[in-house]
């Protein structure tokens, strides 16, 4: 256990033994210094995790508090974790889940509904007005031959830039391995169709994020979908299991703060699945979007940080953690880069230069990690705030995730309960959920939702929220009882 | 004969009896239009008529002159137009054409290379400064959640400003029919494959854009080449058996200077294309990125201009006449909006927010037209050179189209010379071209070239196109003259 973990455990073990009650001041990150000899980025750290378990909060500008519940109790009324793994039908299946997606998607895409169901986080959580800097600089000084030589690959200085940030935590990954995408989607599709032809199976989480399902079945293969623990992760077992009697040509999943579960993997896990793909050749596409949201001491390592053989294909954007609206991700695809490279040539070509040159120079100049220490910090308490409230507003039988990054709650409803129905009764109400069939193959998780908390935690989402919990309440009563 | 018409026939009748002799200087825009009572745009477009034609020459700042030849003599030692049709292969056939494609793209990719292969033009060509300063206003003021709300289809502004340029045309699009892409590119490959399954059959054109040919390829589809003409285009006659034959689910073809033969069809064989098309119910994925680079008085039409039915997807962008390197292309997709949408919000989800805003914003400014007559007046010159010069370089039995608009030559070298081999040498001397079979699905083409006029046309440009000429005579020579 090291510092921060040990100062967080004293700080819960106070709170549970009554020593600090409900809506009492912790002591300040100076005093709290001082007292253990440690540094504020210990303390910090400390108050975060504690955050993300419910069990303190911040408010603006005063410090943190213990958790107030709605009952007047103290973080023992947050609701519990889900903890059991999924049991997806593990056939090979084409799939026929787009249409779908798209019906709940396209019906909760509007300004003024409350984005519990979005997949994006508040675009004001970003530093906009310093790209916008970056963007009025770097397009005044654009060599008029950048759309022509940077072409496929992308952006020389992005992507050395990215291979930068990849050798600070600790991989090696070769410039030339790096393919510059619109978006993370782009890598994601790219890569799916490098390694892919119609018919082939390919493994994924269950539940995995719907558009890992509609490129599956757009792209005419099959999906295997592999229990997967809200917590964890994949089940490596059923996974070998898998790959033993499908023989699939790719294994597609998130390894860090998955969408929507929350689970991450611990290294030795992601270690063991490398080991596991690369006795069977079969090449793993890695979605590591939200990896830099981590609340945690530390950034979760990818799977690729265990590859040895190049068949892990790297795939992540700024989309989520610095620039929405820029388009600019990209994947480090190991063996298969030039096929990657290849099929983004007949595709799209190339990835937009200004915006390319633009994140070249905010990352050139320093105060990225700045920006996403306060990100990571804002998260963690909105997640807190949402997981309490959650507690409050819900029906007993709910379950939540603890996610240690990213932005998406799993809420494990009373079975009883339809996500599909809460979806509907909510949007009428101007509030829209993600229900937990759109992730499945057989529109399993059917009383499951993903929350996201990205958003400003504030009064409109509070009321929101108990919305929500009303509905999801007269749902679960018994006949006779709503 | 319209004004401007009947001032290119007087002009080209005195040079071509004389009146006016190699070298000579034509009379000023000031004095014709005195003469003739003709406002000088009338004067503009006579002189890039003939420019276009090869028998007049500007000299930057002293006016236009009669075409001067090696030999002294005047126009008549231009070399001929090819005048026959392709005869492709009809049968319907999947393709392995990718491979090929992707080892000459790679090898002429490097900026030291003289581009005569390139598919860009010189990206000097452009108004960057003023686009620069677009972007800087743009993302200053861009709405934070723009990212959020307009998404798939694209930003609203520059969506509304696309659509009236249609009107301009004579077209009314409805915005919600305009899709915006990363480039023109993604927009014929998500209409592609919103409207084909794997396995079905789609017409092109021989010689087709070979980036056709890898999507085709790569959705695992059938390629149809149809016999075409090299100033006409497509044989309907032709596509009408291979319809009603194959029964193709799709047409992709360029109606306007298309890559590579230059060709345009007339106005009354669009509207028959658009006519036989919809007897079949067959889409037409039409793709004009080059309709705004005419040398003539006017646009020429869309075949999108004579669709009814909402069945033609007409496929832009501003990668060719405004903003290279900003990857913002549209589609207006007529009926299949819907399905191209949900195609993009799976592959790459939207467009790059301030590029899209900006070139809005460049739109709403205007200046847009002002600068497309200059460069439209710029490749009318740079082709005049081009033309003359292969005249004097190039062997009898060269054979060069005189598209009216675009960047490109097709060229028909004497029979024996094989286009690849050129390819090969030429690169060997640091000169770039494209040859004819990587434009085929059977590698058809062998003794042809595209060349690429569109990048300055100087010293450097005439001397490389003298040492392509040197490659090709000693090609052509009969054994033991070379």
């Amino acid at each position: 256990m090291n510092l921060y973990e040990a100062l967080a455990r004293d700080i819960s073990e106070s709170i549970l033994q009554g020593v600090l009650g409900p809506g009492d001041r912790l002591p300040s990150v100076r005093q709290t210094c001082a007292n253990r000899n440690v540094s504020p980025s210990t303390v910090f750290q400390a108050y975060y995790m504690l955050e993300a378990q419910g069990l303190i909060q911040s408010r603006e500008r005063s410090g943190y508090f213990v958790a107030v519940t709605g009952n007047g109790g103290a973080a023992s009324l947050l609701p519990p974790e889900p903890d059991t793994a999924s049991r997806p039908d593990e056939a090979a299946a084409p799939l026929a889940v787009s249409e779908r997606v798209f019906e709940v998607l396209e019906s909760s895409m509007k300004r003024d509904v409350v984005p519990f169901g979005s997949a994006f986080p508040s675009p004001l959580l970003f530093p906009l007005a310093r790209l916008a800097r970056m963007m009025r600089s770097s397009v005044q000084e654009l060599d008029p031959w950048a759309s022509v030589d940077d072409l496929t690959p992308g952006n020389a200085r992005l992507r050395r830039q990215l291979a930068l940030r990849y050798l600070i935590d600790g991989l090696h990954v070769p410039v030339e391995d790096i393919i510059v995408t619109n978006g993370a989607l782009e890598a994601l599709n790219l890569c799916l169709s490098a390694v892919t032809r119609p018919g082939d199976a390919v493994l994924i989480e269950a539940p995995s994020f719907y558009a890992s399902l509609q490129a599956i079945e757009r792209q005419g293969l099959q999906a295997i979908a592999v229990p997967t623990h809200p917590r964890e992760g994949m089940d490596l077992a059923a996974a070998e299991r898998a790959l033993e009697r499908h023989r699939p040509k790719a294994c597609w999943l998130m390894t860090n703060f998955q969408n929507p579960l929350g689970s991450t993997m611990s290294d030795q896990k992601k270690q063991q699945l490398v080991q596991l793909l690369t006795r069977y050749q079969v090449p793993l596409i890695e979605d590591d979007v939200y990896g830099e949201l981590y609340f945690g001491g530390k950034r979760p390592s990818p799977a690729k940080a265990f590859d040895t053989e190049g068949l892990v294909m790297h795939c992540s954007s700024f989309s989520k953690c610095l620039a929405p609206g820029y388009r600019v991700g990209w994947v480090a695809a190991g063996r298969y880069a030039r096929q990657v490279a290849r099929h983004k040539l007949t595709s799209t070509l190339t990835t937009c230069a200004p915006a390319q040159a633009a994140l070249a120079l905010y990352l050139e100049t320093g105060g990225y990690d700045r920006h996403l220490r306060l990100l990571r910090h804002k998260l963690a308490d909105q997640q807190a705030g949402f997981i309490e409230a959650l507690g409050r507003h819900f029906p007993a039988g709910t379950r939540v995730t603890r996610p240690k990054g990213g932005y998406f709650l799993w809420v494990e409803l009373p079975e009883q309960v339809e996500a599909l129905t809460v979806h509907r009764v909510a949007l009428a109400h101007g509030i829209s959920v993600a229900p937990g069939p759109i992730f499945a193959p057989q529109a399993d998780f059917g009383n499951c939702l993903r929350l996201n908390y990205g958003h400003e935690w504030d009064a409109r989402a509070e009321a929101a929220l108990a919305t929500l919990g009303q509905i999801v309440r007269s749902l679960a009563a018994p006949p006779g009882h709503a």
